[in-house]
C-alpha cells in the first residue's frame, strides 16, 4: 500500500507535469560548467554570470531553480556546490558524472517518451521497432563513453562478489561490457583472470580504451557482435551479466542464460547486475521506476523482481541463486551457481 | 540556507535527468484515459488493460509507475486512485484538469526547454524572439480551454479580496482574461458590476463562451488586442492582472500599471495574481520555480516578489500595496489602491 493521500490538491499534478523542466534546467547547469564555476568559491549570480559569460537573470533564475532542487545551497544571495554536487557534478572530480546527460538526454532516448500512450496502446515502440535493443544501435557508444563513471561503485560492489580461485588463471566474460567496469573490476581486483569482453564492434573501442588505461590489456581480448547469435567460448568461471536481461522479455532472458550456462565450467558464477524492485514492483523507487524507461525504449524489457530471476536461472539450469543490494546504489547484484 | 547535504549520492543527479520521464507518464495516463478507467472500481493491470483495450504490459508498468509517482494506490495487484487523482484528474470530475497538459506540454512549450542554456548564454530565448509573449500567439488559446479549471479555486479566493460597492453599478476590467475565470467570478458575487475583458481575439472566442455560460453576457463586453497599446477605457472600479505581469521585465510592468492606474477611478483596486515567491526567491518551492518557466518562454519575465510588486506599485502611483496568499493554491493577490 502506497503513502496516505493528504488534503486533495492539483500540486502533484501540476509539479509532475512540469518535472520535464527539472531535467532540462539541470542539463543547462552542465552544458554551461554552472558546477565547475561555483567550485571552491561560493559567489553570487552577478559573479556566476561574470564567470560564465552569461547575462545575469537567466544564470540567476537558473541558480535558483537548481537550489530548489537541491544542487546548490543559497546563503543570503550567495550560491554554493553542496557536497554531492562537487563530487558527483564538477568535471574536475574523479567520480564526475555529468557526462552521462549524453545518454540519458539524447534525443533518441528522450523522443521515445514523446508519445508513451501510443506506445502502450499499441504494444510496440512508438519510435522504432527494436528501440534500443537494434544491432549495432549508436547510442550504446554513447553510453558507453558517459556511463562508466557512474557505474564505478556499482561494478567495485559487484567484483567483490565474484569469487575467483587465485591459485590459477581463470576466465571471465562481460557481456554487453559497454564501458567495461564491471570485467575491469574484476580483472583488477584478480591479477591471474582473463577479461573477455563482448559487445557491438563501435562499443568495444572504448571498452578497449579502457581496460588499456586500467592497465589490463594483456589479460583481455573481444567478441564482436549479437550476444544471443555469437559464440561466447567455454569453461568460464565467471560471467558478468551487467545492464543486460532488463532490454528482453521473460523467455528471451531465460534462453540466453542457458547459453551462459553452458558457457560456465561446472560450479563457475552468473553475476547479474539490475534494478531489482521488490516483489511490489513500486519500492524502492530508482530501482522500480526503471521499468518505465524499459517501456519507453525497448519493445518487450523490464524491470524484474528476484523472484523472476529465480525462475529464469532456475529455469536455465542454475542453482543456489541469491540478492545481494549494492549500496550505496540503487542496483543489486544476482548471483547463481552453474 | 538550503536544506542540509546528507550523504554524498548521484541519487539526486540520476532522479532530476530522468525527470522529464514523469511527466511523460503522466501525459500517456491521460492520453490513455486510466484514470476514468479505475474510476471507482479498483482494479489489476490485467482487468485495466481490458478496460482500456491496451496490452498488460504497458498498462503494468505505467500503473506501478503511477503508483509511484503518487497518483495512485496498489493495494496486492490491485490499482486505486488516490482522492486527489478522483477529483484532479477523472474528466467526469467538476474540478477535472487534465486538460491543462495541452498546454503545459504543447510542445511550443516544450521545445522552449530543449536547449536552455542556448538561451540563459545568449539572453534570449533559443525558440523564438518573443517566446509566448508574441502577439496572438495561439499558445493563449490553448491556455483559455485548458486551463480554466485549474484557475477556478485562484480566481474564487482573488474575487473575495475585491470590494465593489453593491449599492450602484460598477465596472471591472480583466486583463489578459482567457478563460475569464478571473473576472466572472467577480461578476457572480457582484450582480451590479459589469465586465471588461481584455484579450486577443481568438482568446476572446473563448472567454465570451465561458461569460455565456457563467450567465452573465449581459454584463459582459470586450476589448481585443494588445493590452499595451489598446485604450483600457476609465473609471473602473477595479482592474483585474491575473497571471499576467510574470512575463515582462520590471520597468514594462510598472509602465503598465501606470496606464492600469490611469484607467481606475480614485480609490479604485488593482488586483494582482500571481506566482509570488519569498524574498528569498528559492520558497515556496512551485511559486520560486515559476521563475523556470518565464526563463525558458518569455525574453524577460520573472516571478517577482513582493517587495518588487511593491516598488513597481509605488512607481506606478499605487497605494497600501498588500500581500494575499491563497490558499490551498500555490499563488497570491498582491492589492493596491489608485
Amino acid at each position: 500500500m502506497s503513502a496516505p493521500d493528504h488534503a486533495p490538491s492539483p500540486q502533484l499534478f501540476f509539479e509532475t507535469i512540469n518535472a520535464f523542466q527539472k531535467s532540462a534546467a539541470l542539463k543547462a547547469a552542465i552544458d554551461l560548467a554552472l558546477f565547475a564555476a561555483i567550485g571552491n568559491e561560493p559567489a553570487t549570480s552577478a559573479e556566476l554570470a561574470a564567470r560564465c559569460q552569461c547575462p545575469e537573470r537567466g544564470v540567476r533564475i537558473l541558480a535558483d531553480n537548481l537550489t530548489i532542487l537541491g544542487f546548490l545551497t543559497k546563503d543570503g544571495a550567495t550560491y554554493a556546490l553542496t557536497q554531492s554536487s562537487a563530487i558527483f557534478l564538477v568535471p574536475s572530480s574523479p567520480a564526475y558524472m555529468g557526462a552521462a546527460v549524453n545518454f540519458l538526454l539524447a534525443p533518441s532516448l528522450t523522443e521515445a517518451f514523446t508519445d508513451l500512450a501510443s506506445t502502450i496502446r499499441r504494444g510496440r515502440l512508438h519510435t522504432t521497432e527494436h528501440g534500443t535493443t537494434a544491432p549495432d544501435h549508436p547510442a550504446w557508444v554513447e553510453f558507453a563513453r558517459a556511463m562508466g563513471p557512474m557505474m564505478a561503485p556499482t561494478s567495485q560492489g559487484a567484483a567483490e562478489l565474484v569469487t575467483l580461485d587465485p591459485s590459477r588463471d581463470t576466465r571471465v566474460l562481460d557481456i554487453s561490457a559497454s564501458h567495461g567496469a564491471y570485467g575491469i573490476a574484476v580483472a583488477r581486483k584478480n591479477p591471474r583472470a582473463h577479461l573477455v569482453a563482448l559487445d557491438w564492434e563501435a562499443v568495444l573501442a572504448v571498452t578497449t580504451e579502457n581496460a588499456q588505461a586500467a592497465g589490463i590489456a594483456d589479460r583481455f581480448s573481444k567478441i564482436t557482435g549479437d550476444a544471443f547469435s555469437v559464440d561466447l567460448g567455454s569453461d568460464y568461471d565467471a560471467v558478468l551479466v551487467p545492464n543486460f536481461l532488463h532490454h528482453f522479455n521473460a523467455e528471451v532472458c531465460t534462453r540466453f542464460l542457458q547459453k551462459v550456462h553452458a558457457a560456465l565450467r561446472p560450479g563457475g558464477q552468473v553475476v547479474i547486475v539490475e534494478f531489482v524492485p521488490n516483489e511490489d514492483r513500486i519500492t524502492p523507487p530508482p530501482a522500480a521506476s526503471f521499468s518505465l524507461v524499459m517501456l519507453g525504449t525497448t519493445p518487450e524489457g523490464d524491470a524484474y523482481t528476484f523472484a523472476q530471476y529465480q525462475q529464469m536461472l532456475a529455469a536455465a539450469g542454475f542453482r543456489d541463486a541469491s540478492l545481494h543490494p549494492l549500496p550505496p546504489t540503487m542496483q543489486s547484484a544476482v548471483l547463481a551457481v552453474a
